[in-house]
């Protein structure tokens, strides 16, 4: 299980390795929250209203792919892909297998699937994640195979001997 | 120019052509919305705060890259894809070319690249549009090819005859 306060060693591109597995904390998501990410970035009526929900293609109220994917991000960067120098992402692949419901709690569920080291850049690479978030169910609500940026631990400072 | 009082003509899977082409209304990144979201969903150094944001890759505060997104659906769904049947997306490919900043100006331009009615399901088929979101000098800041659900203008009833 997870515990929030278990002290999360800070990763770098030193330390990753092709199939290192990351389970990120939890985030329930409450119908009022899902609402006004919808009134605010995907004002459609099946996000908005329990009667046009129902009447549409997701037979019921669903919140917006978008706030799905903004939660899992939240859930990547408090724990969830323990990054040094943060999770900084230049774009990948997404897809909704199926809708994420009022009161669903997510979590999200990475593996890293390649390792490419920059080669004019010695102290950076480019990390392939794939990350599945998935409902209390463990059905996936979201899957990301995203390309990242990391950089190598910073060199210790060398104490001066005089 | 895009005109807010402009009546938008839904359009159903019948009405869609490949290259055809959209132009969303605009949208104003403010340096509180940009934190707000960050504190929510991307709790990062580099999207809260100034001095760490300088000091970063990013060389100054810019936003999370899901509030770009978020944004761009807001822009899509307010008239930028005007679907009758809305903006149902199942996934698709994303990127970030360059940070979006506080007061930037965003407007998402899209095109249909692909038309793919279901075999299965007569009503309904898949429809692949390329959206790329840029700021007030047109570069882009978010690239976005999305497969949508789009679906068969409604038969109108018959009047009945006696």
């Amino acid at each position: 299980m997870y515990d929030a306060n278990e002290a999360i060693q800070p990763l770098f591109l030193d330390d990753l390795r092709v199939g290192q597995h990351f389970t990120s904390g939890l985030y329930v998501m409450d119908e009022s929250s899902i609402r006004e990410f919808a009134a605010e970035f995907d004002p459609q009526p099946f996000h908005l209203d329990e009667a046009a929900a129902k009447a549409s293609v997701f037979r019921g109220l669903s919140a917006s792919g978008w706030h799905t994917a903004a939660v899992s991000m939240r859930l990547l960067v408090t724990g969830g892909l323990p990054l040094g120098t943060g999770v900084i992402g230049l774009g990948g692949e997404i897809a909704w297998p199926r809708p994420t419901r009022p009161g669903d709690t997510l979590q999200v569920e990475s593996e890293i699937i390649a390792i490419t080291p920059s080669r004019s850049k010695p102290q950076q690479g480019i990390v392939t994640v794939r990350s599945v978030t998935v409902n209390q169910n463990r059905e996936p609500v979201y899957t990301f195979t995203s390309k990242i940026l990391v950089f190598r631990r910073p060199a210790v400072q060398a104490e001066s001997a005089h």
